[in-house]
């Protein structure tokens, strides 16, 4: 139980990790083709994680052709991935990644699912499994450190999982890609946190010309 | 007019540029000592700021004695002073700073204070002089380029004031030190930003051991 916990998110200069909700806007297939409030969704989630699109790592990890760019993003981008030995997600992440994920999940490790649904383990070609955890955050954070062995556990989102996480004081480190773009509304990272309890201590800042690489450790106060 | 309009704040990693408003808690000097709050908002406000307090520009702009560090932070914070050519400002920050400026006010440059009431310049040791502008935020702006000349000028706060110059359009670019503290509530530098009509440019991305200097040009879009 070597491995660290840790979560890494793209976040906006104004502190959202998502745009607004997506709940009633991808309720069903024929609804999500006929909102307008998508294509606003879609925009600012690609303005957000623009940086990683062209990154050789994420071509790479979809199996989307050959190429790409190399560089400091593409090397914490492979660092990030290579350090997870498995992660954990919330119900909302996983549904809305289900129908969106390609058959080949691009975890490629074991998945912990914190829902309410029970539902045997899912797996996918190239090394993704999905296990549905009915019995709670320390639950599927104890089944991801067994089945992560030495390396880290990621907390992948969405927001208000890792916020779980962060609160209970089960996060050791965190990493956060500040995105030069406003957002105004949406999913804010933090909305909620328990500032009173968390010291954070600055471990890394990197620039690169698209965003900045942040990095701190977690210590309670 | 050759110069530039910015601002330049400190701000939480989850986005606050001040902790809880200080409405009612700097009423009367009474209320002051009496109340819990401001100890709590003190030591938020000090935490944000704790980047700036061991620098050898902040002693000397302050006259509190020799010494004091050196670096990137210091350089920092020297360049912002010395590219401003005058400052404009809202009334809260005015009313909060008024009764707790030292006598040389750390302007030494015109600032125009953007509010209702009807005042007299009033004039400092040192070189700052405080006028009074009673038609809004575009006729403050136009005094302080004029009184600025080639240098720029700084929009100096609240978080409101700044608000309504980046909304209108004003705004030529900014720069932010981001600290790493959570404070979970109080006044969000963004909040209310127009983000469908401003696109972000990165300028700067610099790191220190404490904190890090970002800086973004702001286009319309």
């Amino acid at each position: 139980m070597a491995g660290k916990v840790f979560f890494s998110v793209s976040m906006s200069l104004d502190g959202f990790t998502a745009p607004e909700s997506m709940d009633g806007i991808l309720a069903t297939p024929e609804q999500r083709k006929q909102d307008p409030r998508l294509e606003r969704w879609m925009a600012q989630w690609m303005e957000l994680q623009q940086w990683i699109f062209p990154l050789r790592f994420f071509r790479e990890n979809l199996k989307l052709g050959e190429g790409g760019e190399e560089g400091p993003d593409n090397d914490i981008a492979r660092a990030t991935f290579e350090r997870t030995g498995a992660s954990v997600m919330g119900k909302r992440m996983f549904d809305l990644g289900e129908p969106t994920w390609p058959e080949e999940a691009p975890f490629h490790t074991s998945v912990f699912v914190v829902t309410h649904q029970r539902r045997d383990p899912w797996e996918r070609p190239g090394g993704t499994t999905f296990h549905f955890v009915n019995d709670g955050i320390r639950s599927a954070l104890s089944q991801a450190r067994e089945a992560a062995g030495d390396r880290d556990v990621r907390i992948a989102g969405g927001s208000e999982t890792i916020l779980e996480y962060l609160n209970a004081g089960l996060v050791d480190e965190f990493s956060i890609t500040l995105s030069p773009v406003l957002f105004g509304n949406g999913t804010r990272l933090f909305d909620g946190v328990d500032a009173s309890r968390i010291a954070l201590e600055p471990v890394r800042s990197e620039p690169s010309p698209r965003v900045t690489h942040l990095a701190y450790a977690v210590h309670p106060r």
